[in-house]
């Protein structure tokens, strides 16, 4: 049984080692909560143990942003730091790798005007957009290492004290990103050598659509033309391969954006805005969710889809079995990092290039049949009541999984 | 009497009221110490109060300097963010203010190698440019606001306890920037008025040269051709007048390289590099301090006038009366901006391009007579045992200082 400290310590070289796959003499570019910072330090350590050659981190502070959000007049509202996330995108495209240190208190905004939130966050998504890009196209080695934040771990564990709280956070993430295993890198390279098996069998079988089936659940997700199925391990452009999610347990790839039909139940609550977006459901047609609702908060999801016009259409599906490590915790993390590898999942708006043969951007995405807008939220449908075959255009079906799990 | 909490709310309320002046939907980049995010959370409200649109922030970690000095490969030093300094540099110029929040450890980087430590601050240097040339020229409304960093307190006070000199360090920070005054504001709109009021007069009298008179002090300053006297407030090419330094007690000019004649004793000692030189004394012949002195730590001074021809010239000389707020805390602050403005001083090293008329720089620097050098080392001449006068060319001369207090 090993300490916290050196759980932690290991948490830390996995994000280094196997997230990023950092490479000697490369740069750091970091994003963190200012409640990380012990823990950034520790990261950056490992990174100059690993051969960094500089650390540069960028740290979020709730308290500026609610002064902010409660204060500045509403035109101020479409300001954002393009000058910075400008940067950001060149510095990656010039080679510096990307850590998120993800962690935050879900309600660090509530209470606040979501019509003000809604504005702030839109100006913050375009001006981001340079960084973003770079991200989603690989231009670079990224990855996000989750931080037991006071403000998660309450939202987790509400009935705990604090302390208790964050320690059995830590816990949770430890055993999510199979740092608990007696060699957590080797258990990483087993677990990508399996996501890569999953992913070598959807890209050959070349599906039309996937059918999920459960209670209130029956939708045909059709798939982009020259779709790719990724998970795991990614090789970036820069030729690194990196785990972009610490912890990852999914497949995914590009929906077609005019080919979802059905109904949908969410299995799972969606943190947004600082709120929970619970109850989520959804009716498609010809790919566009033509009624969305929510049992809780659903105005905070329905702004966002007033985004663009892609906002309201699907670009990622996700296969997840119901049986893994964060499953498995029993818990809800509110989380999005978290929650959507513990089930398979949709994301409304964005389609990520690296899943159409090519990694096409811009104006291709939309020729080869995949979204694009300016959000990608991921909310989570699967679970053990939930079924999902894979269909062929000719209408055959292939069973994929069953109560959840993989039954290929 | 006020609180601790009112003078430091007053303080930061003069860093974005006076010190930056900030005005209605203008957006704010700041840079501070990680030690200072109590305070930086204090300027954001009174930024946001004052009508920011945007308050983005930068830390700097000491921890994370040293982890990278001490490890990384030697051609890695010459890394440095310049994707940020450019970005920051753009925002300035595009008219986001700049505000610094100071206040460091003299020790941060004690018992590093000065080699390495040097190669890292070349390529910061080098990298910073883009952002420092909009703000020396004044692109924007900017200011450098105090913070009591703990390993400042410490060496200003190492014999109390961290916390005890913590609070002895605000204390002196209060009294040096006005903030103990009635209305803080007020006394700086009356200070700056008498700033400009001598700046206005010693720039219609066009002296030729100032002569000091005291123990140990009888020089001759020649002053450059075209100098420009300086001092308090300045309108920054946006049109906001800003106060630059927080505290400001100086009107400064430019000397002449070659006509500085006689001897001159230091009135208080100078920090360089972590220590305390005392007891300074020189004696200049056509410009150059021919022979310089200490009674303590003298080998830090004369290294540092070994960097090139021009160390051992004076670039700046400013005017200080002896019964400023500064000089009045009896304290030596180890920092430039206190220290500098407790006395009249005298700097070794490279003139200010505001300092001349039409602001050169390079060669034309020199054609003026003024100095040019790496170097820039102020250190206190001025006393209540003081007197100066200027000297038109002919020789006529005009008191300006008896015992150190302004006479005009
Ligand atoms: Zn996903
Ligand atoms: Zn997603
Ligand atoms: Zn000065
Ligand atoms: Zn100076």
């Amino acid at each position: 049984m090993r300490t916290f400290e050196e759980n932690l310590e290991r948490l830390a070289e996995l994000g280094i080692r196997v997230g990023l796959n950092l490479q000697p003499h490369q740069e750091v570019i970091a994003t963190a909560p200012l409640e990380a910072v012990d823990f950034v330090r520790l990261l950056a350590k490992k990174a100059y143990e690993a051969g960094a050659s500089l650390f540069t981190v960028l740290y979020s502070d709730n308290v500026l942003a609610r002064e902010r959000l409660s204060r500045v007049a509403p035109e101020d509202l479409d300001r954002a730091p393009a000058w910075l996330y400008e940067g950001m995108g060149r510095a990656f495209r010039e080679g510096a790798a990307r850590l998120a240190v993800s962690g935050n208190d879900p309600k660090a905004l509530a209470g606040l005007d979501p019509e003000r939130i809604g504005r702030a966050q839109k100006a913050q998504a375009q001006a981001y957009e340079p960084a973003l890009k770079a991200i989603t196209e690989f231009a670079t080695n990224w990855s996000i290492v989750p931080f037991a934040h006071p403000g998660w771990a309450r939202a987790v564990f509400p009935e705990l004290p604090e302390k208790e709280a964050v320690e059995r956070l830590w816990a949770a993430i430890f055993q999510a990103t199979r740092v608990l295993e007696e060699d957590p890198v080797a258990a990483w390279r087993e677990h990508n050598r399996r996501l890569h098996e999953k992913v070598a069998y959807l890209n050959a079988r070349r599906f039309h659509a996937l059918h999920f089936r459960g209670p209130g659940t029956d939708l045909t997700v059709g798939l982009a033309e020259g779709h790719l199925w990724q998970g795991g391990a990614t090789e970036a452009q820069n030729g690194v391969v990196c785990n972009p999610n610490l912890p990852t347990e999914e497949v995914f790839t590009a929906p077609h954006r005019a080919r979802v039909e059905g109904v949908v139940r969410a299995s799972r609550p969606l943190a947004l805005g600082g709120e929970l977006v619970e109850g989520i459901w959804a009716r498609f047609q010809d790919g566009v969710a033509v009624e969305v609702g929510a049992e809780k908060n659903a105005e905070l999801l329905l702004k966002a889809l007033e985004t663009d016009e892609g906002a309201r259409r699907l670009g990622e599906v996700a296969l997840v079995p119901a049986d893994n490590p964060i499953a498995k915790t029993g818990l809800v993390f509110f989380d999005t990092l978290f929650d959507e590898n513990a089930a398979s999942h949709l994301a409304f708006g964005q389609a990520y290039a690296e899943n159409l043969e090519g990694h096409p951007t811009g104006e291709e995405l939309l020729r080869r049949g995949a979204n694009r807008s300016l959000i990608h939220i991921d909310w989570m449908i699967g679970s053990e009541e939930v079924d999902v075959d894979g269909l062929y255009e000719d209408g055959t079906r292939v069973p994929l999984m069953r109560k959840g799990v993989w039954v290929v």
